[in-house]
């Protein structure tokens, strides 16, 4: 992978393309029980995502597609937020981005994960249409398990839109067989 | 299914929920393309959604998670942009919201599909533990269709989400088959 | 009626202008007492009604006044606000587009009139010149009503603009006699 | 008038309650032609405004209608806004604030009346109810001017919201004749 | 100095490019005690400060530093605050602008001095290089006084950007002597 | 120092405040040369700095001052620009925070610094009172090049403000030695 990755001059590590984007929730941004809102959350991710797909493809790139995103932890008013998003696979002109979110408590400093999420991003030209992009290379245990599963997440994505027929998503079929 | 809901008092139609948030794309959410921000447009569908899941339910809720969106047509700075979103099933705290978004010619007046997604939203009481929710009741077709896939989607999430296994998936096993 | 609209293709019903905008009041849009600033709906009933009045008219629409506003009730934090925009009747080249505003309690559901107020705009091409508009055609009593009353607003408006006499305000003298 | 001052310790000025508010148009408040939004300049208007009437009562004060208003003069993206605003005259428990909005040109620092505004505020305590507010003392020409239409405009707000018949709006019933 | 200016058409007061910025606290803006964050009140003071600058230079202006600025005073939610910002001096492309910041008692009417700081800007032509600008006429003491301190700032700003030596900081060096 | 550290579990190391944000430039964040207003960077740079000193202090903490900024570079619209924040050195109640500001080429993914500053914070408790906070431990050459030269500022920032006379600034009046 190296090899040829030293070769074509084309391919990162999701380390490469990691973004972190800390910032506060401010009061404009909750629900009436001071939560932040998940649409805020949505779109923060969506703006970190945005940038790692950038660095990775280092091109103009779209949102294509959000995975199925769960809200699981309730993010309070004042609370400090680190979204972290990686590039996790690349296909064609489309990558996939992995994105981990933390919230922290003041006194201890101790951080949990309160979501994570899955965007897909399209890289551009400047008139829009799409254009190849570079490989990913994924390094820690993470990063290759998360690499392996965006394939199955492909063909969900692909099934659930009619683009292929439920036998042709192999990876996923496998999940039921 | 009407005299349930005279019985019950608790069922309403997804037309009693039916929310609409037409608003201008302007500057300040656009991407170097000039098209709205995938993120704004998740934080709009998130404010619409979360209205009709509020209608429908009459309780404080929250957003629980968002399925697969796909963008499937940029939205240009300028755009009225016209978000619709009414519950299209209910299960026991939780509900699914179906959302549409058209954009609209100037000119001609023509309205064109830009994207849907599918929110789910959690009813919650004032210490945020989750209520039981009243039951719906569709009328149209489309509605009856989104009604049926909304259990499918359902065992999607979990099966996902790993909280059950993919035989128990009977809805979604079924499309393998 | 009709018959006319089918020549000169150049009239629409206020349903057709019809722009809904429903929206939640967020903590950033509220004063002292936790109500929405009356500067927080001025603007958004303008965003709607610029829309309506672009909707009719099918070209770039600008503010061109707002006639009295009166703020009768109080629309608290939370709420969920609904603005109804329509075209009302148009003149050479310009509409006036009245808004109706609701707040809708969140345990019955039931929804109060919270506003009404009517903005006029006025259709230009794209260096900013004024151009004439379609004809609005009044279906409800409830439109009708509004139709001819805008013939009164015009006049009180040119009045106050010291743009006719007194003696030439006919519609509103005979208020006064 | 200075003698009354004196004894109730509670008259003002409208120089007292001027406010300025100067700012520039930045690109997220603007309409297809590059110019202020007609909602944004209302919500500034009232922003201003509602200090001014804060600053003559003391009190917590909300905006209880808006005066007929027209956008004679377009405001491009990048002007500098002058909004300055003065009580102009006060009733029992409700304001007139008088707002003029100027914009300069940046080479020759001309300035240029860009358009007027009439706000009505109602003072109030910390649970809402009006409480009456000092008089005004009008000084200068226009102060003067102004002060005195206000009563005019005052009667025919009352006319036109039904509060009043035709024939007892006397300062009003008087143009007409 | 007079006769100056008369000759050079190019030269003026403080006063004359005084710029007010009144504007409320809201909501959005606050941090967890309930006061204006420090970063929005350096922004709101950057905006004063730049209309200022453009004010005296009639010239597109960027801000090219901020001096200390020290946040004595906080600034609760629902303040009314005053920025006035003038330029105390001009140097060959760039100028110093002063800005005070009031908040007031809404009771008593009384104002407080919350902060003062100084910001520099440079004034640019539309491709953004540096062009020279006006004089500065300070009139009253207090305007004087900030004119002469104004050459020691720029001397102690060149010597932390090791622009200058220390013993080249005449004016600076006076001061440990 | 390590040994101190272990003794009273108070003391971190710069790496353990660091902050990191990083977003786009908007449209409605830039001049009229399309760069960033330096204000919004301010404001951005503040809210950075603030999570790194509550990281730091584990406390609620408020700006004090602001040192000299200088803008060096312009930051264009659509811009990435990376806000890099850590506590360089505490004293008793106030701590500095560091800021490093870098942009990046899209194309060759090069950063460039964009800009420098340098923030005080004071954490306080509930109702506001300052309190005692955690040492900083340097670690790398830079950073204990920066804890040094803090209270060369410190020293500075008191004579500035008059609260220590010229010959007391030790460190500082070295400088001009």
């Amino acid at each position: 992978m190296l090899f040829l990755n030293h070769l074509v001059m084309d391919a990162y590590t999701p380390e490469q393309s990691k973004t972190i984007l800390t910032d506060m929730v401010l009061p404009g941004e909750t629900n009436p029980l001071n939560n932040l809102f998940g649409g805020e959350l949505l779109a923060r991710m969506d703006r970190a995502a945005s940038i790692a797909a950038r660095r990775h493809s280092r091109r103009i790139v779209v949102t294509a597609s959000v995975n199925h995103v769960a809200f699981t932890r309730a993010v309070p008013l004042g609370s400090v937020v680190t979204v972290e998003a990686k590039v996790s696979r690349a296909f064609k002109t489309s990558m996939e981005v992995f994105i981990d979110v933390w919230i922290e408590d003041r006194e201890s400093g101790e951080k949990t994960k309160a979501n994570e999420a899955i965007y897909t991003f399209v890289a551009v030209d400047e008139t829009g249409c799409p254009i190849s992009i570079p490989e990913v290379i994924p390094e820690t245990n993470l990063e290759k398990e998360r690499f392996d599963a965006a394939l199955r997440r492909k063909q969900l994505s692909l099934l659930l839109a009619g683009k292929i027929k439920p036998n042709e998503a192999t990876e996923l079929k496998a999940l039921f067989e």
